[in-house]
């Protein structure tokens, strides 16, 4: 049997509220076993870049990160952000090492290449257009290595993990939390037993948008399925659940979205095969 | 016969600038066997935080940490410079792992109580003065964790060591990066001959301040009484040596003062029992 281990990935409106922080922190503190936090920082990057006079362009929801921002989400993600919550978690006896992907070479990416998107009402007329998009220094994951993130988890390491990778050639790039943590969960699913937990400003999966108690307690893929063709999953849960579905097929052994305040895997939606 | 460990220390005027710090990460990654870098950072630190428009504060060279400076000494420490170095590092080939003294708990300190300081010209009569000085979220050592570095370092881990540790309680506390250098040496001399090597802009320690070729290759405790007593030795050397006997007592193998573009262990001025 392997050992179990649980993943939490906290997003950048959490880490930006101190209680709800200091609450998630002592939270994942009482997780027994095994552990790793992928966290974000998206709002303090912005605020820190408006601070120091830097443009902050967004693209359907997505950051540009040319050189100056690229240097923003360096100090907040990998310093102000990472270290706060490794020292937090210490002062709570969990034996925290924070890393970007650059560190241990633990997850290595590549630089995202300009993609052609649909933006809306770019045309003279208000219509939306397709143009070619550079994120700048963005990178897409290539490889998560889970020999030496398990040399750590093994010695009773809690890695907490920045949304920021390398190339290998001596280049940061900024990368989503997301997909940082569904990585991780994946490339570890071999030697854990993962349950990887999604916290969203929702308890869950809703069955109905206007019934915030509605939560969909499980879906497989076949609920799925039937939950998209009759409209009950719509916008932007699609692809969230779809990444959920595809961690799960890679060997991850469920995946929970829940509030922040519930990650003691009782609470929200399990997405599981 | 214990294994090697070299650690460089290197400032932040070699941080700040590209090419000296492309060449000195080029000749740590040629340094053979076990390594562990340590990096300053203050120049970058009073630039970020200029133009945030945060008033640095130096009282007798020492930075004044409030909770504003601490937000930027941990982005631009643990964050900007770090990983950085971090990620150049790997692109050559070494297995570069940034900490702060939270990560892994590997530097415990305690924040700095108010010190009495004479400070020059501050009275009605611009005489110098005696003041009481609280340096805010300064830390200075209580130990540092040779077992979990070890661990690292036997792996095949480089550490890079931003100049930040923490209380415990969950506080970060900026920490003068030479300190950390000379207790992580002390700390680690019991696993490995340690050679602490420190960055310097002479060639050496000079028996003729106007001559930059008059390197003293090597001081032992004799040899720096008796240069001290002559005046050979004065002034801010005076300190750094007595640390570095200090360290060398302690079973550091030897310490060496050199150029950062000689960091080979054969050149500059060698401390020594």
């Amino acid at each position: 049997m392997k050992p179990k281990l649980t993943i939490v990935k906290v997003g950048g409106a959490i880490v930006e509220d101190e209680k709800q922080l200091d609450r998630l922190l002592s939270d994942f503190a009482a997780i027994a076993g095994n552990k790793l936090l992928v966290h974000g920082g998206g709002r303090r990057a912005t605020k820190v870049a408006a601070a120091l006079g830097i443009e902050n362009r967004m693209i359907n929801g997505r950051r540009i990160t040319d050189s100056s921002m690229l240097e923003v989400v360096t100090m907040v993600y990998g310093g102000l952000v990472n270290k706060n919550i490794v020292a937090r978690l210490q002062a709570r006896g969990v034996n925290a090492l924070g890393l970007t992907g650059a560190d241990m070479d633990v997850i290595r990416s590549h630089r995202r290449p300009p993609v052609v998107m649909t933006l809306p009402g770019q045309g003279a007329d208000g219509a939306a257009q397709k143009a070619e998009v550079d994120f700048g220094f963005a990178g897409d994951v290539d490889c998560v290595d889970a020999n030496r993130l398990n040399l750590l988890i093994s010695s009773g390491v809690a890695p907490v993990m920045a949304p920021l990778t390398h190339d290998g050639a001596g280049h940061l790039l900024n990368t989503n939390a997301d997909t940082i943590a569904a990585e991780t969960a994946k490339a570890l699913a071999a030697q854990y037993d993962v349950t990887l937990i999604y916290t969203f400003e929702k308890k869950g999966v809703l069955a109905n948008p206007a019934d915030a108690e509605s939560v969909i307690p499980a879906i497989t893929r076949a609920d799925f399925n039937r939950h998209v063709a009759n409209g009950t999953i719509a916008g932007g849960m699609i692809p969230k659940i779809e990444n959920a579905l595809a961690a799960v097929d890679a060997g991850v052994s469920s995946v929970i979205i829940t509030l922040a305040t519930a990650i003691d895997g009782r609470h929200g939606t399990v997405i599981r095969s």
